[in-house]
């Protein structure tokens, strides 16, 4: 009887620091993930810093991904805009296109795009934005994959044009019965408890399993688990979470690769 | 005894509207130029512009090249600002790249990259900064041309690389003995009336050879030739140079295809 | 027996010009308003703008007033974006205390604010959001007037805290039995014929009224009327309105002055 | 025989974070320094940062003044433009209007504006750009000081239109026999011997006097000194020269009031 071996891909958010300013911890974080999603320059990065970490992540060996947001620099991305799907389109585009032009550079390949902030979560429902952001990614290269919210409408997005699609789950976020994550608002919305978080995600990897926060078993198939890295404290989580996870006989990973 | 094939590509810029900002006309200025120079989001141009302009010219069988400037939108790249060679380098891999991306979306191929405005100038006189532009267009792509002013720095530094370079002249600008333009701070440095500056373009492409403010003759290897379109009167002008040199047995094509 | 003078004061957008980019005909609408809303940097306008868009203002007995944006030039201003009360606090303060500062060393008064676009839509209906508006105008200077549209939660939130407002009306855009505009997704909401308008211009100034796209007579106590400027044909209709005004013994002039 | 009492002016930048981004330890500075110079969104801060920083000095009794600088958050500020007389007149404008508004609206008053960076060292030694810079501060508002390197073109320029000045002089860079600071360039152009820097601010103070790099005693006039709040060693070194100075028998109090 052989055993199915498990595996699964850590991404991160990097590159986020801009001009003078800092943000992350990428030299440290590039020692945990698989995948990085590199800021583009409209919510976060600028061309210096999106040059420094495509370098960095190939010196580890980490997997590449634009991380595109909204031109929303002053709110970091997070403050939802009423863009058309057109729009959404040139922003993935350009955005995705200047760090293919870093990656290809230094001599690399870049491998996934992951949209950032409000984009991700408009994306996650709005499905005509799915559509054009998954159409974006395809056309600037069909081999390229789209990170999304495990469940979401752009995931299927991607499914339906055939541009390879990675679920993405994470370890410190609690999830509803549906298999939606618990909005932020939500005091219970965190998990603060590294062991807990850490539980969860080798649960989600080696079971397909999360449990809700009102106690109900939903299933939930996992490509990727979004790690941080914006502290020593989420750094110690990170690094736990892998460790688990490899002890638990799950291969850690790029996806896809 | 047979006569050699003259020819000449005739490169504009297009794309530079911004939002709800229009500037020049592409529709136009597609049907004269046999390049085009297009704006990167710095100086001019944004995401949805690109797209289109990109568009346009594939269409009409324009070549497409980037047209990277300082990130100075306010005062639309043409400001000298004091950068480093690096941030010159990191400037334009991040416009060229997000250009090629939506060339790439369209189904063609990004042919050359020409600096904008003070940016140009100053890659025609600052060595470090000319070969860091350089480096930043051949690790991109190193079949990509590089186009600046004919004789300049930016010339030399592809050369050195083993990229190519395409000279830059210009129809309507007076030059002086020594090969470079007359200062836009002189009041003669504009040719104003339209057949001295067709006069003047068809003698820079059949013979190789302009006639200074001083009057003196000076040897010009011209590759390409700027025309402006940035108005009814620029538009005329375009259309008589290209009729003159084709009048002339010059053939218009695209530089270096 | 005496007659009330009837009054009306006529509001257009100016100063929305950007670095090298035009928009508007600031210098003939500056003959027809009797007060300007200046763009501020934003979703338009720059500060080489602003200055001489507040000088020509002054020399035209207009009055000036801020026309503060959501921080989307790429947008102008028109893309709703999901911001706190705290942060349109914030903006508005920002713009309008640039704007004051063009007006002081200009030697006159700033009196009025105006919120654009998204702004202003968004203030209509969100009262916590017009409640951060009213209080920053009224913080930076508790004389000035806040302009609204009439019967919105912004002239409601104005008139709870003191400050003035004076509440706008569209000649050339149909209403609802409400009393709210016919929204911009149908394709009645705009009024094309200039003589419609016009008419519609003196019966909200004359009667009070106006009739809804369904036929019902819709009471409107119009204290502003919305003037565009940004076409030949806007132009005309902005003169045929104020001509209609004044033949029907309406005087045009600055409101709370 | 009585002793005349020195006294001098602490000043520091504030104000320095944007959006997500943390630069500086304001809220510690702000029990050190006597005036603060607070970014105003072009290099620096945000409407936020600013309401923020103006309120805690406000509280700390410290002074406020505007801390204008180059349009390039990219660059912080520091990389030098070529940028018109009448191009620094408006952006000095803009920026110092902006933070004079939300000074207003928290019921203080702004009392000076140093220029930032680069604008800062082009106004230093460019005398139609300096001019511009004081035109723009007393048409802001007569009272204003206007902070600038000692023995300036910035401070003749203000003394020319009769605009007050404050000559700022640093305790932890070195100078040249001329006056002037020895360029960062060289290696010898920070002191980064605290005692050494302590010393040197008391120097100034109490002796008008300042030892050159060279050995030579130069005469220097300091109306304010300019303290680094960006780390733990510069939070201490601005405590040791506040006590140092104190000790001396100086007191350290806002200029001009």
């Amino acid at each position: 009887m052989t055993t199915k071996q498990l595996f699964i891909d850590l991404n991160g958010d990097m590159g986020e620091s801009f001009g003078a300013y800092r943000i992350g911890h990428d030299e440290e974080l590039a020692k945990v993930v698989t995948s990085a999603n590199i800021a583009c320059g409209f919510h976060a990065g600028d061309p210096a810093v999106m040059r420094r970490t495509v370098k960095l992540c190939l010196e580890h060996g980490v997997e590449v991904g634009a991380h595109p947001g909204l031109p929303d620099l002053m709110g970091f991305g997070r403050r939802a805009m009423q863009i058309t799907p057109e729009e959404a389109y040139d922003l993935v585009l350009y955005q995705a296109g200047a760090l293919q032009g870093f990656v290809r550079a230094e001599g690399g390949r870049m491998r996934h795009v992951k949209p950032h902030g409000a984009l991700y979560n408009m994306a996650a429902v709005q499905r005509p934005l799915a559509e054009s952001i998954a159409k974006a990614v395809y056309r600037l290269d069909p081999e390229l994959i789209l990170f999304g919210l495990a469940g979401s409408e752009l995931i299927r997005a991607a499914e339906s044009i055939g541009l390879r699609a990675a679920s993405e789950a994470f370890a410190d976020r609690t999830y509803r019965a549906d298999g939606t994550l618990t909005p932020r608002t939500d005091p219970e919305a965190v998990i603060r408890d590294a062991r807990q978080a850490a539980d969860q995600a080798v649960r989600m990897v080696c079971e397909g399993k999360v449990k809700s926060l009102q106690g109900d078993e939903v299933a939930l198939a996992a490509d990727t688990l979004c790690i941080h890295g914006d502290g020593p404290e989420a750094l110690a989580l990170a690094t736990l979470i892998k460790e688990r996870l490899q002890h638990a006989g799950v291969a850690v990973r790029p996806y896809g690769i």
